[in-house]
């Protein structure tokens, strides 16, 4: 398998909840929900999804919870916390308590306040309003803008 | 906020079954489990982490639930499916059904056969051990190597 992900659709209640916390709130550039046009048959899911181009190629997805259970074909649940985690690096440790804060500001949560981690990160834990974790990080050793 | 994703960190049942299904059965590279040295007294959470260096400058990570729950200040729980899915692309339908079917040998399980969906792909959902969703995908205007 090429060692490559191109998408990550994250699940969530509310589309345009999602998309004015990713968009809005953190800034992230997107045409808005699409493919309001197409409704599969066969699994019944609906295509509204949200998009985001990110740097490096990869697409971060906003599907809503219902329509991801049918098109995977899996039960629908009520939504879960602690499966997965994305992580954000940052070049100072400033900019760390800074994202946190602007996270909490756009409708997420702060988990675990920003400190220091014995494997050398400074790092702290939000989740957005969907409580899909994001781990806000900084690395003496890690370039943020490394490809 | 950066648009940029550099982590994705999987929870986990079992490091080591994890481990072996994505460096054995799918061919990612790896070190192996890592950080094996670290313990935060903090929180109680253990360092152990496999990881992979993805296409893109991504990191995949394979960390215990146990774990990730500890250090992201999150309740414990029994997994859940279906709150988030990861993509892959490929340039030819029929390298969809292969890596299905290879998902499937190297322990995964087939959710969704490979099908035509409505908004202009050919995919198919599985799942790793731990009920990850991934979709592998097809798409005539998608060029799988772009960045």
């Amino acid at each position: 398998m090429d060692p490559r992900i191109h998408t990550i659709t994250l699940a969530v209640e509310d589309l345009d909840r999602a998309l004015t916390f990713y968009r809005d709130g953190l800034g992230l550039e997107s045409d808005g929900v699409i493919g309001t046009e197409f409704h599969d048959e066969k699994s019944g899911a609906a295509g509204a999804i949200a998009m985001f181009h990110l740097t490096g190629g990869l697409v971060l997805s906003l599907y809503p919870r219902t329509e991801l259970a049918k098109d995977a074909g899996v039960p629908y649940g009520p939504p879960k916390t602690g499966e997965f985690s994305l992580g954000h690096f940052l070049s100072r440790r400033e900019e760390v308590d800074q994202l946190v804060d602007r996270i909490g500001r756009a409708g997420g949560s702060l988990l675990e306040k920003p400190r220091e981690r014995p494997w050398g990160i400074y790092s702290g834990y939000v989740q957005d309003p969907d409580g899909h974790l994001w781990e806000i990080m900084h690395s003496p050793f890690v370039d943020p803008d490394a490809s």
